[in-house]
């Protein structure tokens, strides 16, 4: 139903048929991409130090984590890098190193974005986590005030070829502790949340079953139920619900994880996040080069302006982000895309390419094996 | 402090000069705006028509003010025509007139909406009801359901040339009812709303003045308390909170008008509606043709985002319209720009007149004397 190696041309007459864009020309993949082979390294520091906090850990491992897809990424275009930037809270409660390329050949706009933070929840945040579990309307009580603390990566990466795909990836764990606990005790509640999930223009099928079985790879390594179970719960949650269609092809979504011991689950956190490496970046060398014309630029705009609806309108990371007093919004709307495009009733030609991706994000699909 | 008829230019250096879009060369003002001159025309039949049913006056209104406004904004450029098209609800709750001009060389995306809906008020939107207004939490009591019709005019125009402002408009009136009410029963509630608010993303101190100006007039001649109080709200209602800025310059802004004669409020929303087009549509013919950079051009884009953001995230008609059960998306999400564009941290020259309006949508102002 989606096959496109072979692309459908039937409404090819009223396409410009010229490529775009002079920056496709000079665009070489790149012969090796950094940690995109395998995971076969040797473990970090932080990875076996079990004495160590696991928030401590969780900081060391999305700092890493960051640097080695900041190589990845800029592996695509060596003539354009990230800029790296630390910020702080002005009130002392955290710190964030924004990487952010953008107008790239390459990549049209990306983001590696790390923070730890902690405050004290806000009755909408406290609200909104108690709505969504049981187990947190018990444990933290509406008469107390919590402190939370966090540290986790949000990536989001809009390559300039259409053909190519915009992905996502965060992971992060979250700590709430009594309002004003002392240093040491234990948190009240602690969890690992995050995900990876895919979101092109163009549909090429064995783009989306690569993405999906690495990611796959990695869960069942961990616990064979959590691909089936994060899989779906990434079709669910990114939904634009008004548009009855997902933002993408979906990958894996988990929040509010805290079943198993967290040292499992730091392990699992950890893998996931590697794996996305390897799921994505030769994903987009392998199409960041392929001619486009301005009515698959336009199409990829549309489809832009989609997933800023998303970010919008559903989001439970940027509507958290919005709703902190203090929050760096430049950090939270980084995920927005650089260009996107609202035509009023677009409607592509049937069983056209853009038909294709649409009867994609309409549908739920089994992209692994 | 944001007088911009000597436009800073001690930026320029690093500005593209040349004047982009071969549109602003062939654009010539209309020598006449219909309807823009005065409101001293005969008053329609459904404006003296005291017998017939309020709702039916107001959707006759919304369909008369339609026709005059695209037949306004049709004036600026007549190579152009807005493209009409009725659209029925399946359920047969409702049917509207959207009427939609896209990429046009003066109006880059606009969109002058009718629509007459009817349905069953949802949990949600009766909760959010409720929330907004301690009178409608008495009357709209937890135990029962409601109906509800609405006839209503939604508006937004986004011009091409940056140094045209967008402008949006709406007025409607609202009734509920007991459910499955016999015909004729009156509503439990019935109130107005609406208002009219400018967005430029370069400053002219005249314009702002002109459209705050003839707004003001249209409501003194009703009630001295009107302009004051609703242009408070309207700063206060369109509101990026996360950004600390208004949407743009503000106007007037109403919601749950019902403490006069229904027929007094039908006239005041009557000349306020009309007012709209004397206050706006000028404004656009005044700056069509001017010249225009890359630089600000982008600028636009940008602050198109901006406007996107608070659409999305806000604004109480379009949350309401989402969580309709079988709206039309395309109609509610029309007031989406055709392009935005959202860059990390984008900061203008101190001065400069991105700046200027930066202030302007920092600060509340008085526009009108």
């Amino acid at each position: 139903m989606f096959a496109r190696t072979q692309r459908a041309r039937t409404t090819a007459v009223r396409v410009a048929r010229q490529a775009l864009g002079s920056e496709v020309s000079r665009l070489h993949p790149p012969s090796k991409i950094p940690y995109a082979d395998s995971d076969d390294t040797a473990k970090p520091e932080y990875y076996t130090d079990h004495a160590r906090p696991m928030h401590d850990r969780m900081e060391a491992y999305v700092l890493d984590l960051q640097d080695r897809l900041v190589t990845a990424l800029e592996s695509l275009d060596p003539s354009q890098k990230f800029v790296r930037d630390r910020w702080e809270r002005s009130d002392g409660h955290g710190y964030g190193i924004s990487c952010v390329l953008q107008d790239g050949a390459a990549l049209e706009k990306a983001g590696v974005n790390v923070s730890v933070i902690s405050g004290t929840l806000t009755p909408g945040q406290l609200k909104s986590m108690r709505d969504r579990r049981a187990q947190t309307a018990e444990l933290l009580s509406d008469s107390e005030q919590f402190d939370f603390r966090v540290a986790g990566i949000s990536v989001v990466v809009h390559p300039r070829n259409p053909h190519a795909p915009t992905a996502h990836m965060n992971y992060r764990r979250f700590e709430v502790f009594r309002q004003n606990a002392p240093e040491g005790e234990p948190p009240v509640m602690a969890w690992f949340g995050g995900g990876a999930d895919l979101t092109p223009s163009y549909l090429f099928l064995e783009d989306a079953g690569h993405f999906h079985q690495t990611l796959k790879d990695a869960c069942d390594a961990h616990d064979p139920s959590y691909y089936p179970r994060f899989k779906a719960w990434c079709d669910k949650y990114f939904t634009n619900v008004h548009r009855g269609e997902t933002r993408g092809i979906g990958g894996i979504f988990f929040d509010d994880l805290d079943d198993k011991e967290p040292e499992q689950l730091f392990r699992f956190a950890y893998d996931a996040g590697n794996a996305f490496i390897r799921a994505y970046v030769p994903l987009v060398a392998r199409r960041m080069a392929m001619p486009y014309t301005q009515r698959e630029r336009d199409w990829q705009l549309i489809r832009r302006g989609h997933y800023a609806e998303f970010n919008l309108v559903y989001d439970r990371g940027t509507k958290f982000g919005l709703m902190t007093p203090g929050a760096r919004i430049e950090s939270i709307l980084m995920s927005l895309p650089l260009a996107a495009r609202w035509e009023y009733m677009n409607k592509p030609d049937p069983d056209s390419p853009e038909d294709l991706l649409l009867r994609a994000v309409r549908t739920t699909t089994t992209w692994a094996k």
